[in-house]
């Protein structure tokens, strides 16, 4: 009876080691560890490198200038090498490259919540991080040393990528930032400036796989 | 051994149905079935039903006009009755309400992403739906039977709003759409009238569990 219970313990072990490994989180694994939530910065550009995709905010020129929200993938550089900066990969088909190439005031939304360390926390809780950069949305130059830069970086993180259709147009553009408002715990936004954010040494991290 | 095995065939399936359970979308289970992707108004009342959680944009008042993004929760009423309509509780403490007093265009994005049934999909590929309602974001008179209805619909899907603290001051805001953005497939968005979305009956439903 004794050895059948190990047998049974270690085959108990096994599953839960084979399903840790499948991971909650879509399949994605989390390359790097929680930082501290009073280091703003590092909080705010770990945010940006572990999640994939957010809502990208324009200005509608169809719905009298409302402020229209869109899913979007997004990368700030190869993974646990991020610069802070999104880069998008839209077409114009899509009505959120034409609120841009109109207006270029835009904001990007992302959420702690998917990346499932947030515990119990509601995902309205401030105890769940949320972030929102507020900027401009532009074009680039598909010829410039920046874009093959944010194609790589978008490729790499979202292989599907590479193949869309080519007759959709896909362009990359980049979201300047301008304004960051981060919540990650109680007491309001955490005081952050665009250089703070951008001037962050991304490997203080503490790799924890 | 034959015994053996079984007890330890018996066990990893104990462990299959409790981690089951515990459900791989931020522990909670999906009650409905995910509906024919040609079902517009179906697809779309699914999306809102299953999802707690999305990004509520306003006009920003502090922010020279920029679209603001911002992680909200949300209900449209009890598990498996919902309204379609989103009912929002938010503080003025936020940017969103406060923008939302002032100018009350807003829009509500949701993603599948986060509740796993987009399969190996990227969050942006139109097989992963994405919907945006675009209307007003209004503040309802705590006295009425709506907000009565609001308050027992976000509390029953968040039940962390209960305890959030008085001083804050949390309302009832209401999303009155006015226009709906749906993409659940290749082929562009999906034709969808508010009416149509509003009219569908959420019992033609499958109840998968």
């Amino acid at each position: 009876m004794k050895t059948k219970g190990l047998y049974c313990f270690r085959t108990f072990l096994l599953v839960l080691f084979f399903l840790g490994f499948q991971d909650c989180v879509q399949g994605r694994l989390l390359a790097a560890s929680k930082p501290d939530r009073d280091d703003a910065a590092a909080y705010a550009r770990w945010l940006v490198s572990q999640n994939t995709w957010g809502i990208l905010n324009t200005l509608s020129s169809e719905l009298e200038g409302a402020p229209f929200g869109n899913v979007v993938s997004f990368s700030d550089g190869l993974p646990d090498k991020g610069t802070g900066i999104p880069y998008f990969y839209l077409t114009t088909l899509d009505p959120t490259a034409r609120n841009a190439l109109k207006d270029q005031r835009s904001s990007l939304t992302i959420s702690e919540y998917p990346l499932g360390t947030c515990g119990k926390a509601d995902p309205e809780s401030p105890v769940c991080a949320k972030i929102t950069f507020t900027g401009s949305l532009g074009l680039l130059d598909a010829k410039s040393k920046e874009a093959e830069f944010a194609q790589t970086a978008l490729f790499t993180k979202h292989p599907e990528m590479k193949g869309w259709p080519k007759s959709h147009n896909f362009q990359i553009f980049k979201l300047e930032i301008k304004d960051i408002f981060m919540i990650n715990w109680f007491g309001g936004p955490k005081p952050l400036t665009v250089e703070q954010y951008l001037d962050y040494k991304m490997n203080k991290f503490a790799v924890s796989l």
